[in-house]
């Protein structure tokens, strides 16, 4: 019998992919980067599918994102889908979800993953994660460190310090987004790796360390879990009640950073984050002045630029022409544009920010 | 009676425009600039309504635009307008609308405007005309020039010498587009004016002119009206036929650098020959950062940009979100998007001649 389960963390409603992601249809659900085939959270999914069976696997994100992110899953059924009342950060979440498993499978192993990354090297991918979860079975909370390619100051880094077996060595350290000199000595170290956000655990681990480093997560757990005997009706009442009384933290700083011994797998899969728009331009197929764009855009003059089209794809064909402009990003679907330098594409916020401050649709 | 006669100048195909303007879709039909209430050409004749009846304007266009022209202008009757069957300059196409109006009204006074130039100041545009006109009643072909504004490099100037009556000077030489610091020149010393493109002239000098300067146009002419005795049809025959044979040539060029003396009225109206998009955002309606574009654009740290919407009007609104660019041209129809500097509008062709090179659309 495969013990193995699924917790993919659906709750992000990012704002760094405005026009394309909204309150109500945020990233994971839309097909982004460089295979639009399903949206990045079937492909999340698919990825694992050799893993572990489809109906071990569990969807957790906000109430209001449900319909939307069964949408993007059509193979699974209602009960994949687990709903926050309100967001408390990813502690709670992944402490909520291990709880719901244990109850069905006891001896449980679990991988938590992020909803809405590219992973290039998939069969790698899958071998990393096998790894990462056979030490987990072994009874020690694991992650995945991805080997930096580069000094990303957009990253979380995680410093590693002895090996506890082939291929799996203990966290000595989490730490935040460096600036650029430190990144550089982090990569230079050899001992410093990108924060994954990927996680594993046997079910019964974490609810131990739960119990021990957030006993208020913990407490409402107890409570949820004596409301499920009670029947369904019951638990998602007393859910909705306690949920916000949860702490609002993340498992890096609830957990993660408390334990000891704590493992990472370092991996090296052609990870990204997919953080914004310049990150879909670094992924995309680039023509030889280094522009993304689709079939039929005209490029005069104009280098390292990306052109995203989402608009409905019924719609009558568009030429869009760049001439002598570069490094631009420029992203329509059926009601906006946004056009920007690829530099600002951690700013897009401020563009979410001025609509929603007209009190127009956003 | 009046014997004024309007002969506009609509067969330019220009492709400055694109998107907005096509091979089938010129800019003069277009609604663009700060009033799109009415297409170029319909503001040209709205705007001399008070000096001329509509049953002598004379609209002169290419065979291939005589059905887009006719829509653009619905107040006007069939016999307004006369399609050359080739495009010859500006000297075949003045010669022979002269010819046409003076067989109608041999005392014809006539004016000659482009049909997609902007006037800001229409009263004393009225008031500049009335007297070019009046003084061309008199027998001397006149001009009108614009007292310049700034170095401009992208028109021909006039030279002006002595002062023939009051507020008309003699023309002493056209000029071709100057260099920066010609035009600086020429700005400085007061006698220079650019020259619009509009004439005023009595049909039958126009026509003496013509038999001296341009003998074989006015052989075309002659066969044209000998053919005309004989009805529409023949005409129409005898016009396809002799047409091409008429030299390519320019009227400044092919008539009034040749003749003494030419008259020129200076004029100061707030004239602009709309000639690129960088004119659209100079024209438009600035905001605080001098963004010009339609409401609901979103301009978060961007200046000096032009947004141009025109897309059809029945459709849902579309958001237009700049961020962190300055000085760009968006140019937005329903199947095209044309992004670039301002600095480069002059350049638009070389998007229209990639377009034409892959063979698709334009």
């Amino acid at each position: 019998m495969n013990h193995v389960f699924t917790l993919v963390l659906a709750g992000g409603s990012g704002t760094r992919f405005w026009p394309a992601s909204r309150k109500d249809r945020p990233k994971q659900v839309l097909g982004m980067g460089p295979d639009q085939s399903l949206p990045l959270i079937g492909h999340t999914l698919r990825r694992v599918a050799e893993l572990c069976p489809p109906e071990h696997m569990i969807v957790a994100t906000g109430e209001s994102l449900v319909y939307v992110t069964r949408q993007a899953l059509p193979l699974l059924g209602p009960s994949s889908f687990i709903a926050e009342p309100v967001a408390r950060n990813t502690a709670p979440c992944i402490a909520w979800g291990a709880h719901i498993i244990a109850r069905r499978d006891p001896e449980a192993v679990v991988m938590v993953l992020p909803s809405d990354h590219h992973i290039e090297n998939e069969p790698e991918f899958r071998r990393i994660l096998s790894h990462a979860l056979a030490n987990a079975a072994q009874g020690t909370i694991t992650t995945v460190g991805i080997q930096p390619t580069r000094a990303e100051t957009g990253y979380g880094y995680i410093e590693a310090a002895r090996e506890l077996s082939p291929g799996v060595l203990a966290v000595d350290r989490f730490v935040e987004k460096p600036d650029q000199a430190t990144a550089e000595g982090y990569v230079a170290s050899g001992r410093y790796f990108w924060n994954s956000g990927m996680f594993f655990f046997r079910a019964a681990d974490m609810l131990r360390a739960v119990e021990q480093h957030l006993p208020a997560v913990h407490a409402c757990l107890q409570l949820i879990g004596e409301a499920a005997k009670r029947g369904p009706d019951a638990e998602r009442e007393v859910t909705r009640k306690v949920f916000a009384d949860m702490p609002n933290i993340s498992i890096d700083h609830g957990i993660m950073e408390k334990l000891m011994p704590l493992a990472v797998v370092p991996g090296s899969f052609g990870w990204s984050d997919l953080g914004s728009w310049h990150t879909v331009w670094e992924l995309g197929k680039r023509d030889h002045a280094d522009n993304v764009g689709p079939d039929g855009a005209v490029f005069v003059d104009a280098h390292r630029n990306l052109i995203e089209d989402l608009r409905d794809k019924n719609k009558t064909a568009r030429t869009v022409a760049l001439l002598g402009v570069s490094d631009l990003c420029v992203v329509e679907t059926d009601d906006a544009v946004l056009i920007m330098p690829r530099s600002r594409a951690q700013d897009v916020r401020a563009v979410v920010d001025e609509l929603t401050r007209r009190g127009g649709p956003v």
